[in-house]
């Protein structure tokens, strides 16, 4: 793993969406996937993820647990208006605050409701519950706001509005060095690289290299990816791994000329 | 929340997903949701997923939480043959028992390797390496098995693999009562729908009814999603959102006319 050095900081985070949907396998996360790209963009190390259903229990548990181990935690769905949707009250549960009708938020939402002429009803109220002094986070979607406490980032489950809470939010992270990564494809499978990999990754020690398998249904191949917060580092390491894949391809010309004469 | 009685058995499961490409959003996940899916048509209910970095603290520490709270883990991930598959090690670590080369792993790979007249190298004889007394998971695909551990199923990261592995072990599965689900598609938005809804979940203790918004860019609709062991529970609940759902859209229609009129 990388190591943190002076002039380096490290930002961390974790990922908790919330939702019966996605362990039923009604509903395929997209959230997890666009977050885990926009963070590694931004400089900050993603940890770990979570998901777990619209049980109070189950989602204080994991907020607790992820929000006292890394910088950032940033959830996703159950801040509708339904029955269903408890993730304020957990939120506020973890907290030990009280969750009450923010007055900002029933005035953004009953504002909009009646500029369209709609009822703001009970059901449209819940969405303005937020845990006592929390932040909001804009939702140019649909206004119904999603909320910052302390280093919880709380945030619809609708991708379309998920994605436009991220874009409002990221601007104000503290974030870490950048990550550079550049990616070698291997045209051979892991088995024939292994080996020979293991001795790139122990002589460049700074850096992270990653082997990820392919298969098209017929053969394997090899996305190698190589990551370092140094980027000298990084390209040395990247082209070490092209030598590498040019020695294993002309070991295997040549046993191809061998067994053919 | 459902409740067990006692001619229905619950059985719960956790899937641990394992890779530094989940987490910086290189790889988008394709092995939860589809496990989910199978899961629950099996009559699992997957209660929690984590996806964590392939760093062997990380894993052992989620193996552990997850093994002891449910019923059955499911990993994916780390298994290959390069020096960042280490799930084998982390999975042995966490039971206390020593990793070793499996004397049948190591007969599978070779007899493969030798019959397509390719080197069985140190790289590929890594994946033969499993938790000592762990049962094979057979890999149809490309040979390298997945292994079993007490109630921990260690399967391959690459989808095609995953997903065949999959195949291999629902089988086996103890199995729960099958939850049935209707759904009913709500043309107005939760706002609309929150109030009534939650009165129906309220007659219907024994269902559990999710509430999925979708926006396509203009408005909003809901997916209504009714789930319960007892399919007449199910059915029940679903004509009353149906009904429910009959009765605002009269209300709708009811308004227009006034206000035309």
């Amino acid at each position: 793993m990388l190591t943190e050095t002076s002039s380096q900081t490290i930002v961390t985070a974790s990922i908790l969406a919330i939702g019966d949907e996605l362990l039923s396998g009604r509903t395929r996360d997209r959230n997890i996937g666009h977050l885990a790209s926009v963070l590694t963009a931004t400089g900050i190390d993603l940890k770990e993820v979570r998901i777990v259903a619209d049980d109070e229990d189950a989602i204080v548990e994991a907020l607790n647990a992820l929000r006292t181990r890394y910088d950032y935690v940033f959830t996703s769905g159950g801040i509708g208006p339904t029955h269903d949707d408890i993730t304020a009250d957990a939120v506020a549960k973890a907290f030990g605050l009280p969750c009450e009708h923010d007055a900002l938020a029933m005035k953004l939402l009953g504002d909009m409701y009646a500029a369209r002429g709609v009822e703001f009803t009970d059901a449209r109220q819940r969405m303005a519950r937020m845990p006592r002094g929390a932040r909001h986070i804009p939702n140019p979607v649909s206004t119904a706001p999603g909320f910052i406490v302390e280093n919880v980032h709380v945030m619809a489950g609708v991708p379309q509005v998920f994605v436009a809470m991220v874009e409002a939010v990221v601007p104000n992270l503290r974030t870490g060095a950048t990550i550079h990564s550049l990616a070698v494809h291997s045209p051979y499978g892991e088995g024939d690289i292994g080996t020979a990999l293991g001795e790139v990754q122990a002589a460049h020690k700074s850096t992270s290299i990653g082997s990820y398998p392919k298969y098209d249904g017929k053969a394997f191949s090899t996305e190698i990816v190589i990551r370092a917060r140094d980027e000298e580092a990084c390209r040395l390491a990247a082209a070490a791994v092209e030598e590498m894949i040019e020695v294993i391809s002309q070991k295997k010309a040549t046993r191809t000329l061998t067994m053919e004469a």
